[in-house]
């Protein structure tokens, strides 16, 4: 392992085993087994966090109970809500993401012996939709929610919450395709980092706290925010094609486009495309659509490089009226159970993730007392 | 890289190059070329921290100017004390460090440009004590603490704010020593998971938040509280003797021997050691010395085991009162300067940290419906 150019950002190197997901190399994209487009056509949100986590898909009882569960975990504290309440207005909301989990995990930490891993995970899915929208409501329109609801998923119940009125279908639908997409990746930057926290022995929260750290990242899932300002830049679809030549020209970096693992497509966009495309119903939808595929077009022209989950991605949650700042936290709630699964598995079979480096810097240097530095 | 077994924890691999820290393999302990005895021996932790993080020792006025800064960042927001007072008293002190520092990233957080991260890690080594302490103050003794004080090393801050008076100058010694001894240490499982972090270009928040994260476990960071609760299980050294070989027959692990880097000895243990045992004053410290001198003895004896950092740090942080809760936060502000270094030079040069999995779970599985799940 002397050629470190090689190993850059371990690109390509495999850090250990896992039997949660493959992505591609023979394989296609699949969850425990199971291939992509089946859980997208046919499986709820729920059902594959179900799968991700416990490795088999659950009977109609288990996923009952599983989603009952989750319902349960919609309230906040007291306590929460006034940590909340006092995260500013202007916070980005991965942070307030980020900051409510950790205070959560204050709260109500998991045991020592991990007895509740199951339940932490269950808490965390249960809650996140409703501390980044109490945040939301409460600074931006001065409203205190309730988390009570008829919505029996955690796609109704977000959108629900969100716009303050029952959620049509179609959308509960995307909702629920997009989070299952999202939903685990391998060995990808912010499940690898949990994995790391949970190879010290770490508990459940600091290791999902760590994979929303990274996560928050444009290079990762803030990515599918930064294609939507890209889309955003330009009224139609002719403007988009110059700009994009344009940026091209200039080698600004594109987002939402190609992938480390995918060389040739991303098996995700084809569903998600097809989604955000259904839910363009306005003038104003249509227009941001085909400034999308343009993009699409010239990138492929010019560059042979494919739209990844991202770049559609963005234009289905602002079809759905999803505040930009929105669809990361959208990230964290789906990989959660990817997460999840990573971090049970990591514990069940640990050994430290402790690599190496090498030095390139100056060695043996006499201390220089201070009196002498200039 | 198909020997995943060879692979495990990433142990050996290199995971890239870096230019701040060797820890051993022919350099020795070495921060930026410098030796540690050397480090130890002749400088404070601020000095030290402006070594890691801008890779030369300061001049006097360098070093005075970085002290004022730090200095000048330990006062809190009300906002900020407000969620300290809404954390629960018996949150763990890790915790309450990971959600005050996210808290801290939502209030002021980095420019998107990263162009003020020197000040951001100034910020947090500035304000952990603070936040810490303010915390611990209120719950535990009901005060509200101020930040005013006339010392002017975060050592010395630390032991004043926690005992509410003076410190022994000898206390000064040790804190600055022991935070230098903690302060880096090349791509240890914390520093590599903050790193992950950077390389997706995520804020320098979320970048340290996730060295928190993996540090607070106990084969990391939590490992010198885990040391302190071993030593604590016995009256003197002939029980220790006893205690620890059974320890052995069972097979349990004994914390704070070994290294996943060092084979034969870990170079800091020699300088805490001597701190250690310059602090045991009293006979009931003598006695807690001996015991430890004991483990140490039987460990080498009957294993070829040696005692790293954490073993004695947990001895001489015991010595000067510090609750043992509070062990694994003092290493937070002492590896955050190890962290900043890190996350600047991943940024300077960066590549996204992904790497793979080896698939080992079942393949091509047919999509059951629901109706058909037993």
């Amino acid at each position: 392992m002397s050629n470190t150019k090689k190993t850059g950002g371990l690109a390509g190197v495999v850090a250990g085993e896992s039997a949660i997901c493959t992505v591609g190399t023979g394989h296609g994209l699949n969850y425990r087994g199971y291939d992509i487009y089946d859980l997208a056509n046919n499986a709820i949100f729920e059902e594959v966090a179900y799968l991700l986590i416990f490795g088999e898909l659950p009977t109609q009882k288990e996923l009952s109970d599983y989603k009952k569960k989750l319902s349960n975990e919609r309230d906040l504290s007291d306590t929460l809500k006034t940590i909340l309440e006092n995260i500013p207005k202007n916070a980005h909301p991965m942070d307030v993401m980020r900051t409510a989990s950790s205070a959560l995990g204050c709260i109500e930490p998991e045991n020592e012996d991990f007895s509740n891993q199951n339940e932490i995970l269950i808490k965390l899915l249960g809650k996140f939709s409703s501390m980044l929208l109490y945040w939301y409501h409460f600074h931006f329109h001065n409203e205190k929610i309730n988390t009570s609801s008829e919505q029996d998923t955690i796609a109704g119940f977000f959108l629900e919450k969100l716009h303050n009125k029952p959620p049509k279908k179609e959308h509960i639908d995307c909702m629920n395709v997009s989070l299952i997409l999202y939903a685990e990746h391998e060995f990808n930057a912010s499940t690898f980092s949990a994995r790391i926290s949970a190879s010290t022995l770490s508990d459940m929260y600091s290791n999902i706290i760590s994979g929303i750290c990274a996560l928050r990242g444009p290079l990762h899932g803030g990515a599918n925010e930064a294609a939507f300002r890209l889309v955003s830049l330009y009224k139609n679809a002719d403007e988009a094609r110059v700009g994009i030549l344009d940026k091209l020209k200039n080698k600004d970096k594109i987002m939402g486009f190609g992938h480390r693992v995918y060389t040739t497509k991303d098996p995700r966009n084809v569903v998600i495309k097809k989604y955000a495309k259904e839910l363009s119903t306005t003038k104003e939808f249509e227009n941001f659509f085909q400034i999308s595929e343009m993009i699409e077009k010239v990138m492929w022209d010019e560059k042979k490089i494919f739209p990844n989950l991202d770049f559609y991605s963005a234009s289905s949650y602002h079809f759905m009226g999803i505040p930009t700042d929105f669809f990361t936290p959208l990230f964290i709630i789906s990989r959660t159970a990817g997460w999840g699964a990573h971090i049970i598995e990591q514990r069940a079979n640990n050994k430290l993730i402790r690599p190496s480096s090498t030095y390139i810097g100056v060695d043996n240097r006499e201390f220089i007392p201070m009196e002498k530095r200039i």
